[in-house]
């Protein structure tokens, strides 16, 4: 049986909406999830009738958002140290957490450690697209500063993931540029264009827009710009629904037409952006498995965090992302 | 009269809307066009009323899409040299181009000249905004790499173009960066940081959201990263509408929901989003007045990108801009 280590206190809410989704979780399958924090609190909350159904590990400390993510090291007793450890040790397969995303990456990254040939790992998202799958962009927020080799290793995890994780056939693979003709791109791009060459799936440089397309599988960019082009993306929506909104309260004939739209439309579109769908950003290149949640994960987000760590385990991503760079020669 | 040098070959469709566009602006208000490319075609196209307010320079080639912006100097006779040549030789008091971006922007940065004090010169685009006004964006493409003395000069271009062209009465400035605590950036926008603090306006870090909630005036970015945050926020709207459509086609009372939605809603929305209600970004930092419009500018484009150009004219940018970098020690 799969098991999980779920940083139970990390989140927004505390733990009431993780334990929801990992009992959201086992009622759809079978795993062993490990609870880490509080005991008392964590049992609590748990139903009766899951008690033997769970591990808990108790955990006295709790990383706020507040605090450096530098620090995380120092925190042994804190619910995120104590659940990583257990990857760590091999008690747990995956750690999930909707806590703090920096101290969850620097305890992945230093305490499972890195796969072989990565020299940084980053955090990888999927956008929604109006193609048949999801976009990969990656990084959206690991590595701030990145080197053409960062960049080339984003490329072979993105291609890997899509494959083994997402079951795409022949991912395509695109460098985020500023045009997509090849010699567009700015210093780093360009190196890591050479590099990127190398791999089976790259299609060359790709603009803001093939991210929604469908034209790609995989975006490859540097952690600033990836959490720039994130937070840009949700700006826009919010904007085009705020001033939707502004207009329709204006007209009683487009308050009718929105009633109409709501089901059929709103509610899908909704469904559409929905990040709670997918519930975390998997942390590739750590050799184990690390899914991040978003601080305001609701128990839905949890539970689908937690099919996204189970199908990851499951999948040989890892072993797919060693092979695609010990093969950068060929 | 103020005189605006026009190239009226550069665009997308050739001279037509280009035309159209300054039949339009002399329509509304007083100035001079001159126009820049094939003399017959340019009168050919020009309604006989019209043949005595414009002047018509002869140019007999045109730079096209496919040319290398680094050929520009060379091609002396294209309709876009010669009319940057007018600004030059003060024939003219600026350009409007909606030809090759890059090939102005080279002409005109050469050609023209810098403003004192300037490294290189930015292009800024006005995004839309749920605030009561639009937000500046520069770099969108003139300067891939830039270093942090780029991004100071284009705070303060942005905060004095603004301030005296957009009248607003105190700018505020962002630098966009992956987090709006002072800690955050990546190497470049951290010691860009520690310069923009001397502008009057800077209030520190600002995040991709920002640039449509109102909450700043000028964001100030590389070209590399302007560049991906426009597209991205274009290939959003686009996604977004398309779903829309999607899922409206699908059920009878959404068809019939967005019908009722479409005048005061959608219509409205479309202006909002519309690049055509503002027709061109201006180049800053140059020691004249250029507008770069969109390959694909319509007429309206064309007219209110000459509006633009007469009230960049008319104002005081340039003198603002050098008297905020001469006072950069105060």
């Amino acid at each position: 049986m799969i098991r999980i280590a779920i940083d139970a206190m990390g989140g927004d809410f505390g733990p009431e909406p993780i334990i929801e989704g990992v009992v959201q979780a086992l009622e759809e399958k079978s795993f062993l999830p490990i609870l880490v924090g509080d005991k008392n609190e964590i049992l609590s909350l748990l139903p009766q009738y899951y008690i033997n159904k769970v591990e808990v590990v108790d955990a006295s400390d709790v990383i706020d958002m507040a605090d450096q993510a530098t620090n995380a090291l120092k925190r042994k007793e804190s619910s995120i140290y104590k659940a990583v450890e257990l990857v760590r040790n091999k008690e747990a397969d995956a750690v999930v957490s909707a806590g703090h995303s920096g101290a969850t990456m620097t305890l992945a990254t230093l305490r499972i450690g890195r796969l072989p040939h990565i020299s940084k790992p980053a955090l990888a998202t999927l956008m929604p697209s109006i193609g048949k799958n999801k976009t990969l962009v990656l990084d959206v927020g690991a590595v701030t500063d990145c080197t053409p080799q960062n960049l080339y290793e984003f490329g072979a995890m993105g291609e890997a993931y899509m494959e083994k994780a997402m079951h795409i056939a022949h991912p395509r693979v695109g460098l985020l540029s500023n045009g997509s003709e090849d010699s567009k791109g700015n210093a780093l791009t360009k190196e890591a264009f050479k590099l990127l060459k190398n791999l089976r799936g790259f299609v060359g440089n790709v603009e803001g827009k093939n991210i929604f397309d469908g034209s790609v599988d995989v975006i490859v960019c540097d952690g600033f710009t990836g959490n720039i082009l994130l937070k840009t993306s949700e700006g826009v929506v919010t904007t085009v629904f705020t001033l939707m909104k502004q207009y329709i309260r204006k007209s009683l004939p487009a308050k009718i037409g929105a009633l109409m739209m709501r089901k059929k439309v709103f509610v899908n579109m909704k469904k559409e952006v929905d990040k709670d769908e997918y519930g975390g950003a998997p942390l590739l290149g750590i050799d184990g498995c690390a899914i991040i949640s978003h601080g305001a994960s609701n128990a839905k987000a949890i539970k689908n965090a937690i099919f996204q760590a189970m199908a990851y385990t499951q999948s040989d991503v890892n072993k797919e992302i060693e092979s695609l760079l010990s093969h950068k020669e060929g």
